[in-house]
């Protein structure tokens, strides 16, 4: 990997605080980080390197995923940091920073390599890359990079406005956005189990596969993200990016190989495909929802306008479910389920793959075996499950419902963070999102936006720790088929071989 | 189920306490024995009826998987039974017998329905089977039926010699040859789990199939069986019947149903298909091996021809291996090895399905994955094990080997000569050795035991306590493929999910 700098906007932050040293430290020890490394810290706040080094250090000992143990491994971690007092708007600042860059680049003999690290709100995306551009700091004779995280924009228009200030100061290809559900482990196995394994392959096409069903359902309400989650809602903040992005690397099919441009070629091929949404069919293929009342886990909780914050006339949703059609020769005639939402039964993200029922027996009036399912838990627990029929229905003999998985103990597998920060570092953009995929997503979920807007869809209220709106069952039960797990999901949680893992994202308001 | 005398020859033997009680009274306690029941035990001790009982509620302490505590249950159950001394060869004790039947039908007011269990050497079948039609026992308004266990003949013309005795007192379809691998559980659920999963039917062709292997390996050497087993070798002990009718089961493709007829003629059909063995063909298809001294867990053990009643000059084989092709339009290109042997390092009965490698890369010289094995354990363990590839060898990461498998516990699982009488009992013969079957077995083999007989095939020493002799292992390598979990059998047993159950054969002389 090669030596470079690392320079951290928003050091002093929370995002950074809970993920980006922690993920900095498993890298370095797991050996990822370069030999020649450099990370300067940015914020308002007067800091001095020594109390910047304590607050990273404190940061490990609360969430680093491993157990921080060995004090001679964090002083030399620690002795990468360097703080800088930075006004975001101040040219000056930027051409210090430069200067301490440069210094620290001559010292370490380091190659002119920066990684520019964004982990500020949005709206100084703009300003800090111009600054960027503008003070030489991009003037380098190695690469540069720019990392940031959503919101990219909040419609198409706004997302391309956006995305042309960014192009001024750098190339897409320097441009590294974070969906941190393209880091987390299992999203990224989507890829090579298609790819390596024929016996997934042999059913994975139309011919086999019934129905997919996307889920990502959260147990908290708004939190503290009142002002931000009012104006965003589920279409903004989980749909657009994070369920659009999962569908991508679930669908792209049979990649040649898994370098960056044949995954970005693959997810761009799935946008393009998706069947364009026509204004008149929003209402019948999108569900929204808005949580009232209710409790989870036995423990009331308040509905969605009594939260602190949240307008009593509120129209934001908080749950959004939709049907989705790709237009090509393998998922032609599938249907794509997708939801989203707040304040449900349980916390889960998790894919499944519902098979076609077994062809039926001469003679016999219907079906007694349950379709085959490919299940990915994705969060917090991980696992892959297939269910198989065991047991003969026509002999009177109970129906098994075989859940068959693997795992990972949850100190062995990377967090989202880690694996996304060292590939930035490497330079490999597999897991990022492209900005084709960031424009083709807001392309797509645009007559959404508008048919929300214009109040052409109706807003289903839903009890709290429930699964959603009855709409967004009734959105399956017309093709004949229903969400997995919802009846079930108590005894799916407690299916053998999964790791209780808390992969807890940031509650950050950006 | 039909009311019925269950006629048991050999009720003071060894099969009939450690096996048919238990599986009888196994039955009654899960409701599977009708309530109009009468079990008539022959023997030539002077046992009464009482003895009798006694012996049998101590064999099912000793020998029932079940705990035996109810003893109302007990009580109840001993009530079907009642002991009559039979010399086979005496006509009169026949006379009485039925007798004995027709007071216990009439007293019961039980339909003379009769199955007849010959529990005994297969010497006595004949005789035993012309009796019964010369007393007049089959002479009944209801079914009779016969069920026997092996060895049906020795070659192919004395099976066909022995069943053309048995045609003359029972049909076809009043005949039930036991053979104890088709009543495993695992066994059983092939054919169901072919039929009722699309998801293994779209990967079970020669497309995706790389080969099949069957493995049956036991720890014990000859044991108390010399007499019998130095004039039967592995071919007719294990490869003419068990192994051939596994070969069946797993090759049988797609049945339309699952009555016995269409499994019957499903059977039938691989046996038909298998290609012939070409007499200059034998030595380069079929390996025999003969143990040597060696240790197994530790433990030093003799060698074959140094067992107890074993001549110094045994040419006999305690080992073979062979390699099979179907000729039919699945399995055409596909080899099937199979193997069974004593005194190897583990005792297991697998079948394993290797698939062909995934498709290579672009531009990458040799795929870094290893093939997916849908593994079936059928004893002494039960499972199902999907192995597929789920991290990426490009990325230098370890390539994780997953197992992932399905058990029961032992107690859920019923024994295989419950299944076996339980079918017999209701008249289903799924599950039973058809001699279409068994006259094809021995047709198939009949090329090797000459081979045998004239020494055309190397017999290999092999020590005690491995893999077989290094032959076997060459008649894969030569097609480029090994044995599955030779080498790493240690991890394979220690695999997660499963349970050790000892499912231990009857050792007797039969």
């Amino acid at each position: 990997m090669d030596a470079n700098t690392f320079v951290l906007f928003g050091a002093t932050g929370d995002l950074a605080k809970r993920k980006i040293y922690p993920a900095l430290f498993n890298l370095f020890i797991d050996g990822k980080l370069p030999e020649l490394f450099s990370v300067i810290g940015l914020g308002r706040r007067a800091w001095s390197d020594d109390t910047f080094k304590a607050n990273i250090e404190q940061s490990l000992h609360s969430f680093s995923r491993r157990e921080v143990k060995d004090p001679e491994a964090v002083k030399k971690f620690l002795g990468f940091f360097r703080y800088h007092v930075l006004d975001v708007d101040r040219t000056e600042d930027y051409q210090s920073l430069l200067q301490i860059i440069e210094q620290r680049e001559q010292s370490l003999s380091l190659t002119p390599n920066r990684l520019f690290y964004l982990s500020v709100g949005p709206e100084l995306f703009e300003t800090i890359a111009s600054h960027i551009q503008n003070s030489g700091l991009g003037d380098t004779t190695g690469w540069k990079r720019l990392v940031i995280e959503k919101p990219f924009g909040r419609d198409l228009q706004s997302a391309r406005d956006f995305n042309e200030q960014l192009a001024k100061s750098f190339a897409e290809e320097e441009i590294f956005r974070i969906d941190h559900y393209l880091g987390k482990p299992m999203v990224q196995k989507l890829e090579v189990l298609q790819r390596t394994n024929p016996v997934i392959q042999a059913s994975w096409n139309n011919r086999y596969i019934a129905n997919v069903q996307i889920t990502a359902s959260e147990t908290v309400g708004v939190e503290e993200r009142a002002g931000y989650y009012d104006h965003s809602g589920a279409l903004r903040d989980m749909f657009q990016n994070h369920m659009l992005q999962l569908l991508m690397m679930l669908a792209g099919h049979l990649p040649k190989s898994d370098d960056s441009e044949q995954v970005r070629l693959k997810k761009r091929h799935v946008m393009q495909s998706l069947e364009p949404l026509l204004p008149q069919n929003v209402s019948s293929q999108v569900i929204r929802g808005q949580y009232k009342q209710g409790a989870i886990q036995g423990n009331p909780v308040i509905g969605y306008k009594d939260e602190a914050g949240i307008p009593q006339d509120s129209q934001n949703e908080t749950f959004i479910a939709a049907k989705l059609q790709i237009d090509d020769q393998f998922w032609r005639g599938i249907p794509f389920y997708i939801r989203t939402g707040k304040r449900m039964k349980e916390k889960a993200t998790r894919i499944v793959i519902e098979f076609k029922e077994p062809i039926k027996q001469t003679g016999s009036t219907a079906s007694a075996h349950t379709p085959n399912l490919l299940v990915f838990e994705i969060s917090p627990n991980e696992g892959i499950y297939l269910r198989l029929n065991t047991e003969d229905a026509a002999q009177n003999q109970d129906l098994t419902k075989v859940l068959i998985g693997t795992h990972k103990s949850g100190s062995e597998v990377p967090e989202a963070y880690e694996n996304l920060i060292y590939d930035a570092l490497r330079g490999d953009s597999s897991f990022f999102a492209h900005w084709d995929e960031v424009e083709l997503a807001w392309k797509w979920v645009q007559p959404i936006q508008e048919a929300f807007a214009a109040n052409e869809v109706p807003l289903y209220e839903y009890e709290a720790g429930g699964f959603g709106p009855q709409a967004a069952h009734d959105l399956l039960a017309e093709d004949g088929f229903e969400w997995w797990f919802d009846q079930e999901h108590a005894e799916a949680s407690s299916a053998p071989a999964q790791v209780s893992r808390q992969d807890k994202e940031p509650s950050l308001v950006k």
